[in-house]
């Protein structure tokens, strides 16, 4: 297998966590990595890694379109590794909204993609994650392109969770067909449609609502961008808390360490260092995205799921499944 | 103070959980509350209480729109007793469409107001909930909407809470102004220009994320109906999903009595029978939602916020905060 690029500049924690991950990937998952960033920041920290060297750094508060005047950024030397056949799969936990246009502008589309879309798992204790798309790419959609979404998001869920036939719900605010915007009317009608998710192997499930994300009556969750953001920012936010809560009123009591402990698998459950990162769909290669406070674990995890979906070549199953918006 | 109409046939638990609510709200808070349903459903349970006769009900899962033809619903007849200086408010855990239907049907609108919305309380553990709305009445909004959301909101959160300046933040996917879809950059322009909160006593902060929402960093978050009750049902489920794990984690441990103990307060936090329910802003009268699955005690619970939101005189306090859109 080609190496892995991984983008060593990006993410709160860059150079050092990133690159501690990157090396812990190499040596456990019989992968190679290569880093990108600058050879000056890498230099004693990088152990046997090669380096792709790239001078410049896009900051995770930059807008995507630094990715244009930034040629020579991490991020755009790594996309460009993907398409230049030297790298067979991206990995960053930098700026968004850098990384998708990077990706994009470099690796280009899948042919007959309209748009490509984030698709971010979501634990669901006891069962596998539940796939939800678009997680933030694109702030406005068109019907065609959520049914492209369904199509791309069956097939991660079946080639990451190696679920046989996905359940793809839509995002809205009742079950029955006539409840939500316009948007969601149109696709729905889209996916009941003959054929829609049938080169995907899937089936529509119709609408689901958000009380249905986190549970195992779905497998994929299609929607648009903004909300598919605000879904999931809500649900980080309120995990947190809560789980800060529980801690706290937890750790007041004398039976702390046990309680506590108790909790620690329930805890792994929903560490976003453990999912793995998500997956922009819809380009030509391999790119995950970890989050921005991604630990050296965080990043294992983000390679082993790359190396993953390179050998489950799920681009080129991506590119059978989707029929042209 | 006129009696407060509570709808005894609305809500999974109607009519027993709800008439017992009704009655321990007209013991424990000194206020006046009246019956409205079926005489021969309420016989034998209804106490002191007086029953306003309806003979006809609202199902859950019917439309909206059956608030047209069945005008002789316990919906309709309470949102007319409100309407003819009957009762002071309405009170109902049933068909929230419906709901919302007959409140505006037969008190109609604040003058100047073009939507009303839902404006729904969420916990934040150690601080005063934050407001968010419009939590489901309009799945398609226009900007000059989501700016009277926000004075509305404004009103609601320092009447209901207390909080003399409540800031407001529009719910998107980003902090940055260009973040967003057209709505809520159209809107985000509207609420910074000059005196958009002036009458509403309230400060715009900005735009805020999802993970704002469960955080004393803002009190009233303003979206969209479609965007914001995801947002409440991505919440709700996942805090469901959340707890049960916990307790279920808690439970398998010998020191599960202490430790679940402990959880109590947490629980009766998040607990939506405590919260009051929600209310609908911008109809001529007040008009509070209970979510379908009230209990007796959040049936009290929502007569306590019926019967401070008349005395605060909200709907006149809103009249006066609402510029015309």
């Amino acid at each position: 297998m080609l190496p892995i690029a991984v983008d060593a500049m990006g993410g709160d924690n860059a150079p050092g966590a990133i690159v501690d991950g990157a090396r812990q990937a190499a040596a456990q998952l019989d992968v190679p990595v290569v880093l990108v960033g600058r050879p000056e920041d890498l230099e004693g920290r990088r152990g046997d890694l090669d380096v792709l060297p790239a001078s410049e750094v896009i900051g995770m508060a930059d807008p995507g379109s630094s990715v244009r005047t930034r040629k020579d950024s991490s991020l755009v030397r790594a996309a460009e590794a993907v398409r230049d056949g030297k790298a067979s799969a991206m990995v960053s936990a930098g700026n968004t909204g850098a990384t998708m246009a990077s990706a994009l502008l470099r690796m280009g589309r899948v042919k007959g993609v309209a748009r490509p879309a984030i698709a971010t798992p979501i634990p669901v204790p006891g069962s596998t994650p539940t796939v939800m798309l678009d997680a933030g790419a694109n702030a406005e959609c068109q019907p065609p392109w959520l049914v492209q979404f369904a199509q791309m998001g069956a097939v991660f869920a079946r080639e990451r969770y190696g679920i046989a036939e996905p359940r793809v719900g839509l995002l809205s605010i009742g079950e029955e067909s006539s409840k939500g915007n316009p948007l969601v009317k149109d696709t729905y009608a889209l996916l009941t449609g003959p054929g829609a998710l049938a080169r995907a192997g899937a089936r529509f499930v119709g609408n689901v609502e958000g009380r249905d994300i986190m549970t195992d009556d779905v497998d994929v969750v299609v929607t648009d961008g903004f909300t598919g953001n605000v879904a999931l920012k809500t649900l980080e936010g309120g995990m947190r808390t809560l789980i800060r809560s529980v801690l706290d009123a937890l750790g007041a009591t004398p039976v702390a360490d046990e309680a506590v402990g108790a909790l620690m698998p329930l805890y792994a459950t929903f560490d976003p260092d453990q999912t793995g990162g998500a997956m922009l769909l819809g380009v030509d290669g391999v790119c995950i995205i970890s989050h921005g406070s991604s630990s050296a674990t965080a990043i294992v995890n983000a390679v082993r799921v790359a190396k993953e979906m390179v050998e489950a070549e799920v681009v080129d199953r991506l590119r059978s499944a989707v029929a042209p918006a």
